[in-house]
């Protein structure tokens, strides 16, 4: 009960989680048993003491890896060991998903996370080095500040509360509790992009810019996700002013490029930064030309933006 | 005079700056003898004869390195060989300045060339692979959206034509010139930062994440310099809104922190990030306490900092 019962890097990690859970009586903790999420799961234990909120920690097998039964199994009696409920939740993932097994992996588990918790805050192990690859896995794609601000810290019902807390410190952690994390044979593959931008670029910025470096792409990320706030309420207001509708955007003719394209972005959510660009493309163009995006088609006639839906 | 008198980079090259200086009367080039620069003097006599301008270039003699003398010298006889003038300002740079003699050179040169050019605009040759060295380097000191933006094409009298055309295309230019431009040995140098992250971090970077790397890192200060508008815009009508004076920020308590960054941060342009977050983690305190930023002293009494000037 006591803070001296924790080891510093402990300390570290059940803080950060106390900090965010102050006033909350329920919370679920997303635990994949590596070393940033296990950390996780027996900081909320900590945590949850103290605040007095009651916390359960959800174990998703995407049944992707062969043994993942086993890993799921040895997590939860590792934390049931340590006075811990952990449910196990096994889902489906198409690997022949069109968006990727990256991406149908991760919406499986957000289905069974919210499916246990409710309305209740689903805490996630991202680290502050998850933030800095996220920042350079946007940089790559040529984002804007809404895609290089990277992980939120509370993301509608999922919160992250280790977003300041480094990778190394989350494994520390686990050392200092005595547990033994499983390490995602993944997180080194050099077939997935992340893996090679945390053991090829990461290694190589650190030592040309200095060990820094991941905070401050994480400090970046925080000072973007403010920007992006604000941009957001502005592009928001225009819509609203300019009485933007599903299918019509009148108005945008003139408008300084930051915001007219914040706006078709909204107005076409699904479409990538090309798209939006094409369609704003329209309006220096003679009128009636048109512009294919996903799922549709606009159209500009005198400044005015028309999308007509294909059903 | 025809296009076809131009190789498919001198081309590139010429026509982005004549889409610049369309409509100009006169301008200046600033010009160091390297590719970058030499290519973009050579451009700008076709887009000045295409547009009927005045083109004169300036080439600056920082006197830093051995033999800077010759190298002027030498770029200026080439460029008059090519018909085109070209005068030599020398300039005094202090190797000890405090702010570094990079910074010291960079005002040097900057004064120089305002005075040949009096109001008209100054082209400068950066490329788009300064600028993504440019967003890597602002990304490293953990910035937000002002400086992560980058170069911007309009930067007061300075314009940078050059911005969306890549160093390896000025290069191509030079040789379809048939001129040899210099190779600034500084640009390779691993004391320098910049030339780290160019010769170590770009190609680490375009193997792991794709070649298309550098364009995306310029698109992403593309979209970030609209994003930055906006929030500078928003930011100035907030200080309006509330009668901010030179001493006095009234207000800001409970105010979002992106804003409330930009706000303080325009108020304390001379403050570095740290200060900011200083001077507003004074809102959350007890009131009286105070910040030391440069300069002078900023205190919080009921909600409203006040400035304290040192002399």
């Amino acid at each position: 009960m006591a803070r001296r019962e924790l080891g510093p890097a402990a300390l570290t990690v059940a803080q950060a989680i106390e900090r965010e859970v102050r006033g909350i009586d329920r919370f679920v903790v997303g635990c994949s048993g590596g070393p940033d999420s296990l950390a996780l799961a027996l900081g909320a234990k900590w945590a949850a003491r103290r605040s007095g909120a009651t916390a359960s920690v959800v174990i998703v097998d995407h049944q992707l890896q062969d043994g993942s039964h086993e890993v799921a199994q040895r997590t939860r009696d590792l934390l049931a060991d340590r006075g811990m409920d952990a449910c196990v939740r096994r889902v489906e993932v198409d690997p022949n998903d069109p968006d990727g097994p990256e991406a149908a992996a991760r919406t499986a588990r957000r289905v069974a996370l919210v499916d246990v918790a409710g309305v209740a805050p689903i805490l996630l192990g991202h680290t502050l080095d998850d933030q800095a690859e996220q920042v350079l896995l946007s940089l790559a794609r040529g984002s804007g500040a809404t895609s290089l601000a990277g992980i939120r810290p509370r993301a509608g019902q999922f919160w992250h509360p280790l977003l300041g807390v480094r990778r190394a410190q989350t494994v520390q952690a686990c050392q200092e509790w005595g547990v033994e994390p499983w390490h995602d044979p993944h997180n080194s593959d050099p077939r997935f992009l992340r893996s090679r931008v945390r053991t090829e670029v990461m290694p190589v910025l650190e030592d040309v810019l200095g060990p820094g470096v991941a905070d401050s792409l994480a400090r970046s990320a925080t000072l973007l996700a403010g920007e992006d706030a604000i941009v957001t309420a502005v592009a928001a207001q225009w819509a609203r002013d300019h009485e933007v509708t599903d299918d019509v955007l009148p108005g945008l003719r003139g408008v300084e490029p930051g915001l007219a394209r914040r706006v078709v972005k909204n107005w076409l959510p699904e479409s990538a930064m090309v798209h939006v660009d094409a369609v704003l493309g329209l309006l220096d163009g003679p009128g009636g030309a048109g512009v294919d995006i996903p799922g549709g088609r606009v159209e500009a006639r005198r400044g005015t933006l028309y999308l007509t839906r294909r059903v």
